[in-house]
């Protein structure tokens, strides 16, 4: 088939491209580079199948011209910055709800009536139920992100019901991997390659997170939208584990071989609306057969090798959040 | 203390500030008159504690100003109709999500931290629990209304988090009464008035519905302004009763003195994302010890006489949708 992605250049965006690329689909990439690295396009620009298209989501017209003869998108551009949030609130207005009702209104006037969307495990704020399960308790949102991604769901859910489209909607939580360009693993292998004898943590260390290697997610990705044929199918994805910081803290010392001094910023949440405790209940999209194939461990460990090896990213990256 | 009520000049706005004034506050009342009415303020332009400024919700800068000395707003401007939002559906991205989020950011301009919220039972899509509480499974989205305002929720209690608000977010049932200018009982009216023998009604007269009197809207909204002191307050607001539209369309015929013969456009929904059951869990505010003074159909028979005196409204209000 043929789709778009947005957000394309992305993290998880260009991993979606290689593995859409690599089953045979045509694939429009659509990226505005704000944080997209062409260099993660390198090999999809060698593919005939592949097209590149330099656009904003808040350009409803662009977005519009580019999913011409699409099948369906993949709406994966955001800004994905967590931890900032408070710091400059329009920004998850307009790169996450706007955007998205802009790629919602341009699929109408193209006629494209699929879309998969990268939510958060963020949406469930401080969750009442952990593990989370896609129907907890109403959730109150605690950051601008979630809150962002919320309404973007919301969008999407409507639109289904009110133009007979049909939605995927995957609540990650956090990504490790190959061309991972923020959280906190890039934050501490930045700050440990420059002074392997310290560490900076932001709270206590005893936030409890979940993660996910991005090949697990995109065949999460791929098995939900194979399978799952309700109007609107939401599903969390995620490891069936959760790691404390401080356990994050012992995988990245033990691979890069130091023994950092820790120095906390102390409380149990790592900055303003960052949630202590992450942890999904993943059992209805593995009920259609996916499994994840790497441990929390083994994904940190992979996202370490790839920073050793593309150090050119920390220069890419000028303003890496922590999530 | 002094207040701003966005959408001051409309059903609800216009009520709560007459209220408001009746208790000693000073109200700025912020409308931009697209369906609010002068007429609804004619009593409060005579008090010397009211000060009307016309102004969009759209316009920051204007909400930022208005709102200098108050102590908190009660943010009621909204896009309210929900029957139309596929044919116009940018209006409540608009009017409803980035409205709120320009009322938060004004306020955070302004100094004003402690907001009041009209949300909808619409936000609970078609709930998987009836009677619904405020903690009912994480919804989907089933009207761009219902979307709108849950964004609107979001925006609110990621701004308690992240910048020390305190909210109180209100789910209203449908409300009825004087004023009310919008809804089947307004349509019920004009089509019985015109025609008293026949009535054209969507769907199958079978939803069941809640509706709740406007005083006793404004009494809830004052009880848990003044009771409930958690950072983000959320409170169902009903009845604890719900009709069918047969059961309404009785009271009306009743109160009129007709027999219609009743056409109806079938189907269990009224309109696309139409919920055919809304009936909230109300017993949350009910324990501040809040309870409705009129029955449901108390408050059909006291809007239809609202609408026999004040036959105007039906001059002033072109567009009226069904609710």
């Amino acid at each position: 088939m043929k789709c778009l992605v947005t957000g394309g250049a992305g993290f998880i965006g260009s991993s979606l491209v290689d593995r859409l690329l690599a089953r045979g689909d045509q694939v429009v990439c659509y990226d505005n580079f704000e944080t997209g690295q062409i260099e993660f396009l390198k090999e999809a620009q060698e593919n005939h199948n592949f097209t590149l298209v330099k656009g904003d989501t808040l350009d409803a017209d662009a977005l519009k011209e580019a999913m011409a003869g699409c099948e369906m998108v993949f709406h994966l551009a955001a800004n994905a910055d967590v931890r900032f949030g408070t710091q400059h609130p329009r920004r998850d207005l307009e790169q996450n709800t706007i955007a998205t009702y802009n790629v919602l209104s341009a699929m109408k006037g193209a006629g494209v009536s699929k879309i998969a969307f990268s939510s958060t495990g963020s949406v469930y704020g401080e969750a009442a139920v952990i593990p989370t399960p896609e129907d907890a308790p109403f959730p109150v949102q605690t950051s601008l992100y979630g809150a962002s991604k919320l309404a973007g769901e919301g969008l999407i859910s409507a639109f289904c019901e009110g133009y007979d489209f049909q939605a995927w909607i995957f609540r990650f939580v956090s990504i490790l991997g190959e061309r991972y360009t923020h959280g906190h693993v890039f934050d501490f292998y930045q700050q440990l390659s420059k002074e392997p004898g310290k560490l900076k943590v932001l709270g206590d260390g005893t936030q409890r997170k979940s993660y996910l290697y991005i090949q697990d997610c995109i065949d999460a990705i791929f098995t939900a939208v194979e399978k799952a044929k309700d109007k609107v199918n939401i599903f969390n994805l995620g490891t069936d584990e959760y790691i404390e910081v401080k356990d994050s803290i012992r995988f990245i010392s033990e691979e890069m071989g130091v023994s950092p001094t820790l120095s906390f910023s102390g409380g149990s949440r790592g900055w303003i609306g960052d949630n202590p405790f992450i942890f999904l209940d993943c059992s209805k999209i593995r009920r259609l057969g996916w499994k994840p194939m790497l441990t929390i461990r083994e994904a940190v460990i992979r996202t370490l090798r790839y920073l050793k090896a593309n150090e050119w990213v920390f220069e890419a990256r000028r303003a890496p959040a922590w999530s």
